[in-house]
């Protein structure tokens, strides 16, 4: 028996003058192993119009894009580093005021910074050949080196409150942080046990694949909204009881809030790579996009 | 000359174990007027991997979706006038502090409950037949409305702060309410001139259109950082001259918190929305796609 197989190429592909269609004639035991061929239709003398109308963007070369969001994700931690260095008496693990101040540096690093490059994996184009297995690994590196941070991140906050006195988990802040984790651990232990381990079925992985790609561009908005009332959380205690308050823009409240300007970006960027057609994986259904960490007998 | 056209179905197509390839043999001309056909691949004798893996997803209605986004929109509005009315004294429009709380309800109103079905409009089944230019109308006139809700909703604020003598634009939370609504008024002149207009050439069209889509729920991640930060500093303004503090959770923090969450739920439901391939309309290279609200001369 002879079936029919397709799969689209991304809008990246077209930019020569040049779209691609995956298209060949195969058996039904090579598409239950995600087979596909290829057939190239010349449309250079296609109307603009036509090739235009397929979503072509401008070519962007990630390299640079990259390195921009490296130096803005530099930047969100460095001005985290500096705020707490410069005005709040720098760090410590005892307890005191300095132990919270590696809240905000550590949950910066590992929520916003690591994940972000954690989830943009998949976009560097050398990714794209080859076994997914090493960038899957990549990947699982990368968000267990984040959630290793972000555990540090809060029991920094919570051994300071305790010693303190003071209350956990009464301000908004601390639902919306409390609610970004919670999901961010879900999101990898569902990722590891589906798309590493072998257990998961293929229909399952299927199925999972698109809320772990959908809870992954969630996730990074919740940490922007729990790092803005952070920010702002702080900026109010700390300048409530200041000669000059908050709202005569005292040079902490200003650095503060660009801080959170720069963390906007950073996250608005690593949004739109991963929303960006042109730099997805092309091969979203072949057989090594189902690759576990191990071969179990399935 | 003959060419080939292809256009997938979205997933949702698939359920009932048919996977169908709009496919045909079509001229240039013809490509240009954005026509396609049909092909039916019956695949009921396939493996159920395969059809599986082809990120099926389980079939959710449109309509009890909605109908749940539909609450989940009035309990914001509600519990924001709620806020107002029991604890904050109320509403005037005559620059006191009675002035200031229909900023919130605005807000709340016209950048996350009308934007957010404004966004959906196209999510809509039944827009999915015939011409789509009475939903376009229904999503600009949607994102119109919301957009003279935010107008008196940040007169109200800064009328509010210029007779009390506050200053304005120094909190975070200013700062990133001020860019969601800049990027949303920019969006709705863009996408007002881009796919309403007749002048935009198609190309144009094409190209802005992922840059809308993808601004449409990275204004929506904004609005949620900005509501979230705007209840942190509504009550740490408010219970920080209060017998029992916000870290003693009083009724009113708990509800402001409540508030949050709901507003976090409301706008993490809309972004799946738009993100659920199954929901997206099919025809999204047709004719009818780029047509303009008055047919000029192009």
């Amino acid at each position: 028996m002879v079936c029919v197989s397709f799969n689209l190429l991304p809008p990246a592909s077209c930019i020569q003058g040049l779209a691609l269609c995956r298209f060949k004639l195969v058996t039904p035991a090579q598409l239950s192993r995600g087979y596909y061929g290829a057939l190239c239709l010349d449309t250079t003398n296609l109307s603009q119009d036509v090739l235009h109308s397929s979503s072509v963007m401008p070519d962007i070369p990630f390299l640079p894009f990259s390195i921009l969001l490296g130096v803005l994700g530099i930047l969100c931690v460095g001005f985290t580093v500096y705020w707490s260095h410069h005005w709040l008496d720098g760090f410590a693990w005892d307890g005191s005021a300095q132990m919270f101040n590696w809240h905000p540096v550590l949950m910066v690093t590992g929520m916003l910074v690591l994940y972000g490059a954690a989830a943009l994996v998949y976009r560097v184009p050398l990714s794209w050949q080859g076994s997914k297995l090493p960038w899957k690994l990549v990947h699982a590196s990368l968000t267990l080196t984040a959630s290793i941070i972000v555990v540090l991140g809060l029991v920094a906050v919570f051994e300071y409150h305790n010693v303190q006195g003071i209350p956990n988990m009464y301000s908004l802040h601390s639902w919306v942080g409390l609610l970004a984790v919670l999901l961010f651990f879900c999101q990898w232990l569902m990722g590891f046990s589906s798309f590493l381990l072998p257990w998961a079925p293929i229909w399952f992985r299927a199925l999972y694949k698109p809320i772990h790609v959908f809870f992954g561009s969630a996730i990074l908005s919740l940490v922007v909204a729990a790092c803005i009332s952070g920010i702002i959380e702080k900026l109010f205690f700390r300048l409530s009881k200041s000669a000059t308050p908050y709202s005569m823009l005292p040079t902490e409240a200003v650095f503060g809030n660009v801080l959170g300007m720069l963390i906007l970006v950073f996250a608005l960027l690593v949004l739109w790579a991963l929303a960006r057609p042109a730099w997805k994986r092309p091969d979203v259904n072949s057989e090594d996009t189902q690759e576990p960490l191990l071969h179990g007998a399935r």
